[in-house]
């Protein structure tokens, strides 16, 4: 019997957006949808939403959800087979819920779930700009700081928790971390931490900003990477303080997992990442530079190749993978 | 034709001594010597105690250094074939020395160069600590921090560079390390760091301590591990303090790279962990717990179990490896 072309519905829960795509068996887009994320209810309104995301997508790829070969997700928090645990950053999901069997009951298609960050990294490796290295870390600079790792052409997952660069310290009793520690990278630049500081300058020491007219004007509720992104053109002095206070951050933190594992390439990814595009990956190369241990040969910095479209990208591929291991079996 | 069984050099050169080993076809040591590394001259004169530190050790051993199947070097600086280039730590080794020509035309055996870390990270994975782990950093803390990767049972080396543990950032814009960036951790917890902090905090800012009359009774040039435990023995104040501070930055340095890997152990070993033992590991154990990210299932933290000779030890295992390669080709 002759199989259909396979379609794969891939979609990417972030702190900020739910992305969705439908892509061919040669991992072109078909077809893609965006919305926000909610920012209160709990876990069903979340799933309710990425359902409908999918719905969009698959629309405009022309396509029955219950006729994709099956639809992967990139989730925060611990996965457990079709569960996710304690998803920081999104509303009311401090404990377990069960998104594949939800969102199968929803879409009529197998639901496979993965970490965001993974699946967003494999992608930037198999089809981005990771493709010319075999050893890569990626960072998702966003709401908060995650990374995924690429050994000898490999994810490295360690026990299941690896890539967490966003908690690498930077300073001892540092800034407090969304996290609860100290420190940590995240602290300074992760989207949630900037903001929260940005606020306490602005509201309680006077400083001034129109990060935060530019947000109402633009019928926001926080402070987005493309607000960032236009208070940094309108040289807004704050912006630019708080935003150079992450670079600094993002250079010594990732330099530091290069001293140990002296990888060959570095990708930025995440909603300021992408936003912030190239000429801030370039910046964050050169906070790097004076903290690299071999300082003659820094790995190569990229910003992510896939853009927004990654993180959904790689979900995607864990149906790909999925089904390989399924018609090899 | 019936071999005789063989036997291995080992030399490990430390920035304060050269320790070396002769083991069986069993990695059981047979015979071992030491001497303290010399803090003047040049490579030729480092060269020369190694080669008499190696004849002791073959001597105790019954053995003619001639007879040896060869003899292993784990050595400081950049290894490249048969030479090494700037071995910081060691005196007047800036450019290259052609080491392993040298020893071969004093000892009469094949010699081969390895990274002294590198060496004794493999040593705590094949025979010591680390025999129960598939993921591992082995944490060098003597003159300088050093750091070794074992990752999925293999070495990870990256671009050659890896496991520069020692120049994690742990405070950005902190202290002046000895490789001349800022805030690294060797900058708090290396013993040239250590001695030169307690010392400007003695001399210029009047702070007492006993560990340089301490040096001086125990006719030393430099505070060396003994003289640093045994100040603490005696609660000197200072030493605790700045000990306290060394423990704090590998603490944190340390979770910063678990946080990234989640490894499943970390091996203290070098001079200062070796000497220090057990309730130091411990302590190590306790400044990284409030940085882990996932604080529930802490990698598994040991001092070394080949303790002092691990280095040679590891050392010796490069000459197996490269007999037991010619012995399958």
């Amino acid at each position: 019997m002759i199989q259909p072309m396979p379609f794969y519905g891939g979609i990417d829960l972030g702190g900020t957006k739910i992305q969705a795509v439908i892509l061919d068996d040669n991992n072109d887009v078909l077809g893609s949808a965006r919305r926000p994320t909610p920012t209160s209810g709990g876990p069903a309104d979340v799933a309710a939403e990425m359902a409908i995301a999918l719905r969009d997508a698959a629309k405009a790829a022309e396509v029955e959800p219950a006729a994709l070969a099956g639809v992967g997700v990139g989730s925060p928090g611990t996965i457990d087979g079709g569960s996710v645990t304690s998803a920081r950053n999104l509303p009311g999901w401090e404990g377990t819920f069960p998104l594949a069997r939800t969102l199968q009951d929803e879409l009529g298609c197998e639901v496979t779930l993965g970490n965001d960050v993974q699946v967003a990294s494999e992608a930037e490796f198999r089809l981005g700009a990771g493709r010319l290295y075999s050893s890569l870390l990626v960072v998702s600079w966003g709401t908060g700081v995650g990374g995924g790792l690429i050994l000898d052409r490999k994810p490295w997952r360690g026990r299941g928790g690896a890539g967490e660069i966003g908690h690498v310290v930077v300073e001892i009793n540092g800034a407090r971390c969304t996290c609860g520690r100290r420190g940590c990278m995240e602290a300074y630049a992760g989207r949630a931490a900037m903001e929260a500081h940005v606020r306490k300058l602005h509201e309680q020491r006077g400083r001034k900003t129109d990060l935060f007219k530019l947000m109402k004007e633009h019928d926001r509720t926080r402070l987005t990477s493309g607000i960032w992104a236009r208070a940094l053109e309108h040289g807004d002095k704050l912006a630019i303080q708080v935003i150079d206070r992450a670079v600094s951050a993002l250079g010594a933190g990732i330099a530091s997992a290069v001293n140990v594992l002296d990888l060959e390439g570095v990708i930025i990814t995440g909603g300021l990442g992408i936003r912030l595009g190239h000429p801030y990956a370039k910046q964050i190369a050169a906070a790097m530079q004076p903290h690299l241990f071999i300082d003659s040969r820094p790995p190569h910095v990229h910003v992510a190749a896939l853009g927004d479209l990654g993180g959904a990208t790689g979900a995607a591929l864990l149906v790909e993978h999925d089904r390989e291991q399924a018609l090899s079996a």
